[in-house]
């Protein structure tokens, strides 16, 4: 149903370009900011518009940041002789949240997408190659996603490293997600955990004697 | 997980308090508004700044409009002796998307809640109780949602009206939603098809002559 009253329908519409969100969750949050006070409107409005106009990327490593540098590259406690590369900041966001990576990133800004017709203009690579080639630097980590894009993208992005800098390329392991079932788990993921296995240290064997 | 950027946390915080948007959600429309143009983004800041700085509730009928008046109190083509009383203008919008009704309207903004401590002085029914009194009202028709707490407060309008007006009081018609399946409905709602059954005008009886 479209609504009769302009300004509304104007949120809807622009709610409804999210990814994830149809008409009727559009309408549902519109009319909720309709009955909502102005404080908590303009909180939502100011804070979208702030996103755009106090955020950049990171003159080092593209990633997003309201500084010059971004919180990773402008940390001296990072450990410098690793970038990992990863496809957006979403990735970025959700590799620092495991804890376990110390290192500085590099944000491709995309992917290598034939389809959607984004080819290597649309990454971000300049920066990194001239950044892998430092003396400090001795490995790059390739985040990108476990998919066929990803796959290229990484591709990609190795062959340039390898050409222009001595330093270790490295993927991401690939195999049973941490909490999932075997008789679940796709065709592909269940051949790279067979053909990626690993030797158990014999302490840690189920069963044994030590 | 947090994101290591305040802009973006902002975001991420006031689009969660949206109704039915999770923390994932709003991360995937935060990243998204991220990688937006500042066109996109920005489109979506001001429309909903203009929606509260823009609209107001009609002096008569406490509809939203971006002018004095609403669109249906000031159109001379609206029947002006019904005024279909509504709890908010979701409603007013889903009854007007029939193309059925006609008459005027009359926006309580919320409803009695004993639960959530909204009671008669969260209803807009001054002007009601003013706007029935017309000689030219006839009919004032309660379409407060079909729960306890609409029931309630369309019983607690009723009962206002009838003290101060003659005007005839109707209720929105309950039954089978239209598509649905009798074994699907609710023990509520078929008790309510039953009680409120209606007979078939003879021509129209399935297997008839005539």
């Amino acid at each position: 149903m479209k609504s009769p009253i302009e300004p509304l329908e104007r949120v809807i519409k622009e709610l409804g370009k999210l990814p994830g969100i149809g008409r009727r969750s559009a309408e549902r949050m519109a009319y909720h900011l309709l009955a909502a006070t102005e404080d908590e409107a303009m909180g939502l409005a100011m804070a979208v518009r702030d996103l755009k106009k106090k955020t950049r990327p990171c003159k080092l490593c593209g990633a997003t940041t309201s500084e010059e540098l971004c919180a990773f590259c402008s940390d001296p406690g990072r450990d410098r002789s690793t970038i990992c590369v990863v496809e957006g900041m979403r990735d970025l966001v959700a590799l620092e949240d495991t804890g376990i990576y110390r290192g500085l990133y590099h944000v491709l800004g995309g992917r290598l997408s034939p389809m959607a017709g984004s080819g290597p203009e649309s990454l971000a690579v300049g920066g990194l190659v001239e950044r892998a080639g430092q003396d400090q630097v001795t490995e790059v980590i390739l985040a990108t996603n476990p998919d066929m894009e990803g796959d290229g993208t990484a591709a990609y992005v190795a062959e340039i490293l390898k050409r222009k800098s001595g330093v270790e390329v490295t993927r991401l392991a690939r195999g049973l997600s941490a909490g999932g079932q075997i008789e679940l788990a796709g065709r592909d993921s269940l051949g790279a955990a067979l053909s990626g296995r690993r030797s158990l240290p014999a302490g840690s064997r189920p069963g044994s004697k030590e």
